[in-house]
């Protein structure tokens, strides 16, 4: 099973491509895309759809994991701007035929760590020893990318995930 | 000079295209894209995306119009979701190379009746005077398509268009 993380930002998206088989969690993959933001805002999108969909044809990924859409943002037109980049994330999804799954933060930390409240440092520690790496994952972006994509895949070891269509997937 | 003016959201994007001749301006086409909400937020995008790329192949604008992201939306959830369907028209811009030109509802409301507070009842009636039109347009979506793509090409018409660069693209 190969699930890639992703977490989308105008100007920095993560991703990171983790093999899972049964308990074992391995990295194939992370980065970041990056976006010049002295470009006009188009042909930022273009290259964060472009490059997501060819990391997609890469790697091949069975599911990509998102965190869920939450009402904590910081300023509003961040959130509407980072939802821009998010929305391509799906678009790519939908031409390759891979199927999106997203989880709230708060899933995501105790899938990690056991406690939903876990700080963000405690969900890197574990991201780290999870995938036995020598440094912490950064930049954060990538991090964040992996502890979603280690989620799902925890999500499925356990045989816990309910498949899609049972809640509404934003 | 043939603007195509975009109201974009995840349930109903609504778009016009109007074309200008000197102060003379009059409808193309406009009408909606509906998305189901049954279906995954990945198909429904690519449903946007798809629509909004066909419309743009038949349609050949020379400039699409959107609404300037300002700080007062809903929910910051549906904020986001909107924006995810307001990628899309970046997206396809970027991909057919027409230049975006966005407006602050302030400066739509303005160039239409004169007025940056106007009601929105006041700008449908100046959107449907302006087109000679025998009916306000409908839905609504498709009048704030309508409104912001007139806004463009009255900018144009009076000459003070200064191009993009001049402001961040947002």
């Amino acid at each position: 099973m190969r699930v890639l993380g992703i977490d989308p930002g105008l100007q920095v998206t993560g991703y990171a491509l983790v093999q899972a088989q049964g308990v074992r969690v391995s990295v194939v993959e992370a980065g970041v895309v990056r976006t010049d933001e002295r470009r006009p805002l188009a042909e930022r999108l273009r290259r964060v759809y472009n490059a997501l969909r060819d990391i997609v044809r890469e790697l091949t990924p069975d599911a990509i994991a998102v965190e869920e859409l939450y009402s904590h943002y910081g300023h509003p037109v961040t959130a509407i701007l980072m939802g821009h980049a998010r929305g391509m994330i799906f678009l790519v999804a939908a031409e390759a035929d891979v199927p999106v799954v997203s989880y709230g933060a708060t899933r995501v930390k105790k899938a990690l760590t056991g406690e939903g409240r876990a700080s963000k440092a405690q969900v890197q520690r574990m991201v780290q020893s999870t995938l036995r790496l020598t440094e912490l994952p950064q930049p954060p972006d990538v991090a964040d990318a992996l502890a979603v994509a280690l989620c799902h895949a925890n999500v499925i070891a356990r045989g816990a995930w309910q498949g899609h269509g049972r809640t509404k997937q934003i």
